[in-house]
């Protein structure tokens, strides 16, 4: 269940409107990484966990968290709108060339869609998608996937700093950064104390059977490029993270197998085969071939 | 440059083909975290990657060996699919209840637009996308990112090697197993590398100034839930993983901020506002008003 | 800002786990109309209001709620699937029609991706996606879209309710129908106050100049097919419900105008144009021609 | 049966190209209310329709006339394509900021992949989607979305109305705003009569046996936002639209109840529980579990 | 202009309903080479032609008879799904197979989204997008797209044919195959006509100037593979079909150029580079950086 | 199997770096007929095909290069993408022009999202989609569809031809254009070879008995558009392609067959029908009515 506050956890208010800017701020709002990736990423999790207690109460804690990001950032993208130009005319933009920069980095849905508001888009305008979140129910793997969400969200926010020198919006994304660089260490502490405790391990997922994988090559770096460098590093040899093997190298594939021979699917699929339409085959064309049926 | 031979790794035939596990097996191949998406998200590392030497060539070398699983993948699938149904009759359906379950269980599409073959799409039949691919450039982040994969992806093979007796299968999903063991592996021990060699560190990225960030909420746990086990875990007090300070504990958030007050753009986006339509707006219909253009 | 709290609206329990009804139910939760489409169209229309008060409460007081149903959504996908078959053999088929219809009946991607976890996808495992919400900021027009989305919710919640005998679930949908019920007569109720208020007016947007339409055909059905009852309704004569005018009738269209000429763009574009690829045209092959820089 | 005429409703031809705009326009041909959303719509909801007769005539009739919609803004795109820029060259840049615009401001995809050609795409450049249409055979929630289409869809046009002073664009406009007008009227006649005539109620779908909801929560506003003006409103007291209750108003939602405990799948989805991976569970690894397989 | 009547091109009464075969038949009404695609197809290439007379008579002429395929197919889908079932209970599903097969079978979307109609979308469930359409300008290109078009679909429908013996349908699909028969004749007609008059030739788009590409390897066959028939066919030695060369074959490529040496952008990117986070470098966080800005 | 080498097939650097070329660039690499949309769909082709031999040699060896060139571009776009702009003022924009352009005409997500590097995406930022290729299993519908995606890619090189006078890129172009003036031969050339060989034939598919298909409207021209010159073409009259037939011209339909009358399906469903919701069948809104479960 949620309660809503008509109020921030941060301030979201710009120095001034800028349009273009509203528009790459989408990315960190609907984007691959944006904050409504999150958010449902992390009630996902939740609602589909399979035990109680701490890690549960974790993915709801930050989760609900991020919903308000969610609506700093749009609020934000709001009032970057609010002088959005709409009357403009070729005069205009040949006097004045922020005119024609605004018409060009602009987000057009935003106005034509919208009338100067905040969308579920990233900095494109491709929809945000259901598709861009991850809920395994094997925790290890989806705090590795949390962690990577934060990482790559802290870095666009980053560079999102360097794109504006507007303070108001600049205030905004020195929190955004700070709670991201908490959250990246929350995931990894979490995932490290699942560890700790034994209810994951490495390889995830750490119960499946070893013995029925191929264990023989389980640990070896096959390098199927022609880089020298390749086997220089610490994943080219000695031990690895798992604890259970040496990692070994080889410079490349030994030789395969052949490929199976092709595959002859019911003739009615009408794919091609080796087999001439004889004029016999085509004669069956004037016949009504119960084969065919 | 690539160079294609006509062999596979390792072998990919089934004992039988099982046109309802054909579709299954689709979501490794393409998949959100299928093998296309490896393939290529590597692919990209490599060809943005700011540096030469063993990460790239790491990164080549792995992407480079992912084609090839796509490859195993669609050929076993293509085989799965060798006796795909056609001519169901409502009466076959009446009689065998496994031609129902095939008539249901399948992806319509293997037979319909590929005619028995394989196709770059998910179990559910969506399209392969692009979106579904990291690189940001990044290492730390990016190498993040490949090890989630390979955790996700290692856990939906182990889920499908359940899901099928047929040992042909089974003797390839093993041998993907443990490709992708090695490659969680190597994942990991990058991502270490990158670090001892203080080419990144954490917080990702590392080289943002943190006096620009707002440290006083860096590392403080804020629940937004009321799950009562928050505090127990490791992310709630002590040492961060970053060594760059200690986790606190809000049980709940601090007062906020009010909201902005609401935008005020253009009258001519139509937006509804607090100014009633009076008459004599309304009369404005009637009159070509210049301040409407 | 959002609190999360661990209890739900309203018991979402099943008698039962029912992986293929799990699959039907994903629709309310992330289809085109389902819970997150309103969750998240309600929250933007209220960050993107332009007006403070009563109208914008509305949207936040009702866009919270349905976070809670998306979550009472979820957490009953989950427990329905929580005895979702794995390990499937074709013996099991072959004595159990149950078994061949839970098969094909299921989302696969429920096991595969989410191992037995809800999805933000709807029940053909098509992603949710942010062009699913309406927020156009003018909002006559988005509370008659709004009444459109739980109007069209409540229809396939009514169809989703015979489409179980499970005590549990129909108990849960007994609840949602009746917060659709309330929704819809929120919205309609909302949408009257507007024009009571003078706030907006028919035809949306009504503060658009009526001089500058084409007046002469805003009150004309013109009948592009040739269905003789068309005329028959209150749409084709009578006053209009904008009371602005009086429904005209049209059997057909009137004579068109004739379709204007073809473009000829830049020779550059490679369009097929009248002129003939000559001799000299195609010799042009040959000269590194200045025009085709 | 369509039969097409090489005509068009009306005159759609610019004074001037204006590639800029032409992108814009795109929103209200391929977009998600544009013409080929609401000529679908219709089109499939008369395909669907389950009964003869007026209304089924009237979506035939209106659906018609929008794909002559289609094809008016469609060839108006094409005109304003036609002077496309090509051989853009650094200095030209420097030199005209109108050049500048035009390159940031237009859909690079209408010159690389069209030839200067109009695009089944919205003015962001996303393609037009199936899931864009509604058509659930009830035709009361039916012309409740259409109503919203032409709403949503004469904001739009009136928005581009003020953002190009092109006569000939303006003067195509001027005509779709009159056919908007027209034919938000006409749906909301529709959805009238339907009532009138006993057809269909409120709430939709009005034969769903409303003792079969939970009516004691079916009036209730129950605000799960903190905002005060919440009460004011028509839809928090007084009787309901549908003439079947009275609203009553809730500051905030009754204490839920108890989230359900979580579900524990099949151990073989590898999601993660409370249970420790021991060492002698690890140990399992090394066995050749039958309960694994 | 479209003018629509209320008959049919041919027959579309099914012998009973199918609502599995509602689904198959999906494909080829809003698959990737349904009709929705050809019909949009034709009729965007005639919008956007460059020409008046018979070409453009041509795409219009056809793409208003596929419009009449929609609506057949769109018409048969809904009688299939007429007996679609919905009160489903477990027992069903235990006394009669076919219902299992029903279950599973089905598109559940039909039912829950579309009462029983017929919708947009591939037999998938995945929404028509206007990405499927091809529409260059250049009409030897684009009559190729056309050719190919009409080949895939009758591939498809010959597919469909064979997976139902219900007559109605048979009919129906007999029908459409003649005029897929038709439609791929005319087009390859089309595109030897256009060559014929010297509007357009091979290679497309005829009138680049040959000289500005890399003509050494125009013809040159080079095989990135190692399968040894390569060289067999006409495509490795000979003369080509443009006219204008002679095939010649590589069994491997020549050595390479060297990759470019990695880009370096700038470092407010936060790419990783070669350069460690020195002490100094980090120490770098503490202070206000002017670089950073 | 893959083998990577780190050489390209042709130099691949630009003169200078251009962000907004790398934009438009993408198109070629990432879009509808880009390079992976070639690459994959000859591998597909290759996966799926039910022949050994040269024609299967052909799609492996083609497809393989294609692969080289999706890393050609990559490399090309991130090279221009080497000066992304990042720290960008309102004050730059104001004194150059260049810069409104840069910022307006670039692809946003290169800098944000992949750190100045090149993605899986079209110029417009769509991501690449796997419908966008086609493996049907008829080789001579399928290298229709190849010889279609070498013309309209060679279109849109061109086109990029026209749009840089970067002598780098220009370079790179060129070989591209030659290599798509190889393969669109290549693919004329096979798709004859069927022919010759007696493999396929027109229509495809050929071997579907043609007494099946309504042969009467096999070869008739039914124009369904108003055009005059519609009969000039060799479409409309004389011998068909295919070999088998004699065009005929019908300057429009002939009446067709009435609508069948509308589905009734399921009450459940909700759909409207002409039986008005009495004042009886509204009471059993009442009653628990047991029809209705």
């Amino acid at each position: 269940m949620y309660l809503h506050r008509q109020e921030l956890q941060h301030r979201a208010v710009p120095d001034a409107p800028d349009a273009v800017y509203a528009r790459k701020l989408q990315e960190v709002l609907g984007g691959q990484y944006g904050e409504i990736s999150v958010a449902l990423q992390y009630q996902f999790q939740g609602w589909n966990m399979h035990m109680p207690g701490k890690y549960r109460d974790l993915v709801f804690g930050i989760g609900a968290e991020e919903m308000g990001h969610v609506e700093m950032l749009a609020v934000m993208i709001a009032q970057l709108l609010e002088k959005s130009p709409l009357g403009i005319t070729e005069e205009a933009v040949q006097n004045d060339p922020t005119v024609a920069a605004v018409i060009g980095g602009t987000d057009v849905q935003h106005g034509i869609v919208a009338g100067a508001g905040a969308r579920p888009v990233d900095s494109n305008g491709n929809p945000w998608m259901g598709s861009d979140i991850t809920s395994s129910g094997n925790l290890l793997a989806d705090f590795q996937a949390n962690a990577n969400a934060e990482m790559q969200g802290r870095v666009q926010v980053a560079r999102l700093y360097h794109m504006t020198d507007d303070h108001g919006v600049r205030d905004l994304l020195a929190f955004l950064l700070a709670r991201d660089t908490m959250h990246q260490n929350q995931w990894l502490a979490a995932a490290a104390e699942l560890q700790e405790e034994g209810l994951e391990q490495l390889p995830v997922p750490s119960n499946f059977p070893l013995d029925k994988e191929h264990r023989e090559v389980a640990y070896q770096y096959i390098n199927f490029s022609d880089g020298e460098a390749a086997q220089e590093g610490s994943w080219a040899s000695g031990p690895t993270p798992d604890g259970l093997g040496e990692f070994s190298y080889l410079p490349e594939p030994e030789p395969g197998v052949p490929m199976p021979p092709p595959t002859h699917p019911d003739a009615r699929f009408y794919g091609t085969t080796e087999v001439p339409n004889t004029a016999e085959k085509l004669a069956g064309r004037a016949q009504d071939a119960m084969n065919m049926e």
